[in-house]
Parts: C-alpha cells; structure tokens; sequence
C-alpha cells in the first residue's frame, strides 16, 4: 500500500532524494539531496533498496580525467523496486524487483541471440558517464548534471535505468543478498561455471582472493574441483578462503623470492594448474597466471580489471604454442537477463553460499567508511542500505564500523 | 624382395647413405656422405622415400647459436619405409611405411590418454639437436657427430627415430602426399578443425598464406565457412588462395596506411571475424589478428612460429574483457598416432585436397633450389625425392628449377 501511494505520487515528476555523490577523484563520497528526473521511454526509475560496494566502484572512483567524470553516483550491485516506468515498457512493471546490470540485452543482435556471449552489439559497454541514451538523470540542487555509473549508479535513493539494463529477480531473494548478483559474485561463479566450465577433480589456481576469487572458488567448489589453490598477499584470507573451498593457499610475500607460479608449478609435477584465474587487474598476475597454466589444455581467464592502457606481454615461442588458451571476459561471461534467474535459484536451493560474502550491512551515511574497509582487505561486501523499512522487514542488523 | 634383401644387409650394422647436411647457419646444404648407425632399443631406422621443405626448416637453418647446432640434418616432413627396429618395438616391423612426427606420443601420460592435449608430458617437445635419448645416430666420413631436427631429420637417405615419434601409414597414400602430412597441412587443417572447431556460415581470417594458412582455408573451406579471407604481401597468393577456398584476398600493401585488421572490421559491421589465424610467426600479426576477432566469442589462433624470446603484447582492458580468446598450438592441435589416418582416408576419398600443395618434386640434388623457392614464395611445398626408385614407380616427373 505505501508503495502504491509513492508511486502515485511520484509518477511523471523529479524526485528530490538522497545519494552518495563522487565530486571529485578518490575523495570521499557526499552524501546530499539529488534530484532523480523521471524515466524517459524505454526506462526505468527504481526506487533502491540496498547496494554493495565492489572494488570496479573504488577502481573508477581514483581515476583522474580523462577517464573519471565528476561528480559521479558510483554504485553498480544493486536491487530495487520499479517506482515508475517510462513509454514502451511491457515486460516490467511497477513494484517488480529488478537488479540493474551494467551489460546490456538488446535480445535482437547476434550476440544476445547467441549462447556464446553476453557483450550486446548493439549496445555495447562504454566507460559512459550517462545512462543509455547519452544524457544524464541526476542533478544537484544547484542544477549541475551528476554523472551516471556503469548504467547503473546504485549509491543513491533513486537512480534511473534503460530497460536493456535491467534483469527482474525473485522477491524472495533477500536485498542484501541479490544485491550481489549484479558484479562480482556473479562474475566470480559465471567464470568458473560458463567460461572456465570447470570439469570435477581437476585444479584451480586463482590469483586475488577478493570477492570475485572467492567466487570463483565457490563455483570450482560446487562443479567438483579437486584442488583449488588460492593466491592472495593478505594472510586473513587462508581462513575466509576455506569457507569457499580453498584447499590451499599461497602469499607470495612467504616465498622467499619464489614466484607463485613456480610454487603451482611444482605442485603439480610441472604441468600447472587446468584452470587459472587473475581477480586483480595486475598484467603482471596475467602472466604469473598463465605461466602456470596447464599446457595442453590450459585455460587462462582474466577478471580483474586493469588500469586503462596498462599491457599484458606473453613471451610468444614459450607459451603460444603450448595448446594453452587465455580469454577475458565481463561479468563471468554471464547473460544478466537469462543467468541471474539460475544463480538466485542455486542460492535458495542452498547450493551457492551468497550469505558469507556479505561481511558488513551499514546505513548509507556509513558509506565512506565501507570504502575504507574494502581497500584494507577487511570484508568482502558491505550492503549499504538505502531503504530503512525494507532493513527494518529484512530484520537487519546494522554493523558498526 | 629388393627391401628384403637391403634389410639382411644392412641390419645392425651402420648404414653409409646421401644426405643433405647444413654444415652452418644460412648456408647452401652440403649432400655428402654421412653413416646412420643402427638403432637403439624402441628405436627404428627409415629408408627415406621423401620429404618436403617446410619453411621451419628454414627458420631454423637460419637461427645461429645459441639456438642454431651445426652441422645438422634437417627436414620434418617425410615418409619413409621401416628398414630396421631396435629392441623392444612391436607395433611397426620392417618394411611399414612411417611418418615420423616431431611430436611424442608416449601413449600413458595424463596428455596421451586425453583428447584434450596433443602435448606429451612425459616427453616433451623441445628444440633438441639430439634423437629422443639425447644422442645422435648421425656421423660424418671424419666422425664428427653432425645433429638431429626435430626428432626426424628427413633430408637424408636414412634416418632414424624413436618409435615414440612415429606412425604407421597407409602404402596406399603416394609418399609425395604422405610427407605433407608431417607438419604443415596437417597444422593448417588441424587448427581449423581441431582448435578452432570451425562452424559452418562463420567468417575465418587467415594472416599469411604460406601452405599453413592455405590448409586453413582448405579446413575451413570443407567445415562449410561462408567468408574466408586471406591475408597476404604477395599478390601470386589470390588466385592459389582460390583453389583453396579463399573468398576475399588482403594485400596490406595496397591499403593506403590502412591495417589489415582494420579492413576485416569494416567487412564483419565492426564485429570481427569468427576465427583468425596467425600464420607467419609474427607477434605484429598475432596482434593484429587478435584485433580484429570477434568480440564475445572469437577464436584467435596463432601457429605461425616466431624468433625465441619474441613478445606479444595484448592491450588490457580494450581487449582482455572482451569474451575473445587466443591460443597457439603445435601441429594444430592434432595427435599424430591418431589424426593422420583421419587426415589421410579424408584425402585417399577424395575430400581433402593434397595435390594442390605440392608444386615441385625434385631430386636430392637440388635440394637448395628448393630452399631459394620456399624462401622467394615461389612454391608451396618442394618434395625432395631419396627413393629414385619409389619416384619411378609413383610416375614422378622431375620438376627443373
């Protein structure tokens, strides 16, 4: 009832609300009053109920011009509410639970018509501080244009998205847990499930123990792997690495020199591991990790994302032709709109743990304090919530940090 | 009867025969006298019928120390007949014809008994002057050890090779085709049906259209490929190109400053082809193929062999999240104990087009005539005759060059 009273209330004006505003690079983040204009054709506007933060947000946040745009709504694993919906808009409707994802589904171009990608032709994924269409949705109260995030911008009340960018989800899932779905987790388990296609009894070596390493090894847990090493300089990670089903860890900073690679070589009688994953943006840890990849049939599947124009060198007559294959892929190389729907099911199903990877759940004027917590290495997501009531229902219980 | 006879022979004792001897880097062969000692336990001696000039011959034969060993017997792509066996081999007697492979197939590694690898684990390939114990069975009239290439040294009247590196042929086959099969037709249709998997209506770009990326086309040509675009500096390649299923011809020469990458992305709407392949050995190529692959589900595949301890740089983040994938492979991908009969009874009913290859067949004598042409691209393959015998009873007809 209260929803339905918002949304008449709402419907076709500017919506004066609360947000996370980035104004300028790696600072810390304003909470003030925005103003959401309503969605124009073919959008949505989505009253948020809570999001994480992922690291791709802290990444984006310290990049100076040319490639950062202030000020910014960051914010992209996210789930709301349709408050209202613009022309043209069938399959969506107001109070449907929807994550907003940074790819985009057409449904008509040769990729989105193919199982084989997720990387819409027709819309492709930009580095675009607008929404869809090029313009923004956001302003300040001064009238200064507030730039959008990943298509998506979830650090606020409000935010407004095209309807190529959005996957309805089961309201039975928890905000908080949905919320994940939209980056890391899913990149994590999409990589290990769809890309890697990890087969059972094999081995795994995974460089980055963030949330998307750990997601990786959840979905190598749960496809059967036999070994699953994790690489990662922070020692609180050998505990958190097992609930994922890391058999065994490595820190490179207690290899007196030894390079990981060598070690994964070396546990496996000098043929690497059948599965390799970089979760961390370095080309360095690119080459570490294909260096050790399993000649023959290797694969090598690249998740973090680096610094724009930073190189990743293979040293060709070694490794080009020893049958191993290196990709990279967004987001798992999942479909948002067809594989969501699986993930979520898994996670009520009591298969796939999303619950461990919510560290933290805090109110939304503790969001710089979230942002400290992830570039310490001291959770792994923290949901900042945005609708109280919806906590309140949830029975969460807010952190202290 | 003549076989038999040679056999008692010559059977445990050293064998003085003709052979094609690089005496130093990029220097015409010497034909001389050379003594083949009989073989070790799981070792057999071949009378060579013939072998082609594959240009890795050459690209070795160029190499000077620490990568070039001198003098040394070249040659990788050969059949012969069986002349004597060592102890301990069952699977091939006297008088089978062989194909030896630079290849090991060691038949109980986890890479031998997977269809996965073609990429022994037990005895791997390396740029080794020695036969697979690591000694030679090559001498010259004043004792000097003159070295092995790549575990079969074709250019000479007799080899011999470890049975790990062998496999038995059908006679039927005419040797001139035979010896094709043991390096570079087999890599170019390999990849194309092996590594790339290539789908029928898909776009295939070959960079370089020596007899590796012309059997590309020739794979791609019979998996039913609509666009299959060859790559090439040297204008005779369209209309040989053609026969092999080219469609569309690239000179980079002749685009004005333009990249050849460049052209693919206009002809595929911006999208890339389906699969690229590197066929020359050059990181600049490997790039640019990779450039203009199919984002979200392209193939790029390099089989071109570069310079040792030359680099191939990716740009990250324009291209490492982009569901693209590259790999490189040896002899495509092929297992040599199981794909040459499949590559061999495609030919013999009249599928795979051998004949086309081979524009030269030549005596022992002008064995560096072959080298000149291969160098100029003038030929496709030159088959150089031992067998004055087996060329008489084939019907060959000496090419002059």
């Amino acid at each position: 009832m209260a929803q339905n009273q918002e949304v008449s209330n709402t419907v076709g004006k500017p919506i004066h609300c609360r947000a996370a505003v980035a104004r300028k690079a790696g600072e810390p983040l304003v909470i003030e009053e925005i103003i959401v204009a309503p969605p124009k054709a073919r959008e949505l506007r989505v009253r948020v109920l809570c999001s994480a933060l992922c690291f791709s947000d802290i990444h984006f946040w310290r990049l100076k011009e040319p490639h950062g745009y202030y000020p910014r709504i960051f914010g992209h694993e996210t789930v709301g509410v349709v408050e209202s919906v613009g022309e043209g808009i069938e399959d969506v409707k107001v109070g449907d639970t929807v994550i907003p994802s940074f790819l985009a589904y057409c449904g008509e171009c040769p990729d989105c018509t193919s199982i084989k990608s997720n990387q819409c032709s027709k819309l492709r994924f930009e580095l675009s501080p607008y929404i869809r269409d090029g313009t923004s949705r956001f302003s300040d109260t001064k009238g200064e244009t507030i730039y959008h995030f990943g298509y998506t911008s979830g650090f606020s009340e409000y935010t407004v998205v095209d309807i190529t960018h959005v996957t309805k989800v089961d309201p039975a899932l928890p905000a908080s847990r949905a919320c994940l779905l939209g980056c890391g987790v899913s990149t994590g388990v999409g990589a290990a499930w769809k890309t890697a296609d990890i087969e059972e009894g094999t081995t795994v070596a995974i460089f980055g123990l963030g949330v998307i390493g750990l997601a990786v090894a959840e979905g190598a847990r749960l496809r059967g792997a036999k070994t699953i090493i994790g690489v990662d300089l922070n020692p609180d990670k050998v505990e958190i690495g097992k609930k994922f089903g890391i058999t065994h860890f490595i820190n490179p900073r207690e290899l007196g020199g030894k390079l990981a690679s060598e070690v994964i070589l070396e546990m496996t009688d000098g043929l690497g591991a059948d599965y390799c994953f970089e979760c961390v943006g370095l080309p360095s840890l690119s080459q570490e990790a294909f260096t050790c990849c399993r000649k023959g049939w290797g694969k090598t599947i690249i998740l973090g994302v680096d610094k724009p124009d930073s190189q990743f060198i293979l040293n060709s007559l070694v490794n080009n032709h020893s049958g191993k294959t290196i990709t990279g892929v967004q987001y798992g190389g999942l479909k948002p709109n067809l594989d969501i729907a699986i993930l979520a099911k898994r996670y009520l199903d009591k298969e796939l743990q999303l619950d461990l990877f919510v560290t933290h759940e805090i109110k939304l004027e503790d969001i710089n304090k979230a942002f400290k917590l992830l570039i310490e290495g001291k959770c792994l997501r923290t949901v900042i919530w945005f609708d109280q009531e919806r906590a309140k229902a949830d029975g969460v219980t807010f952190n202290e940090i």
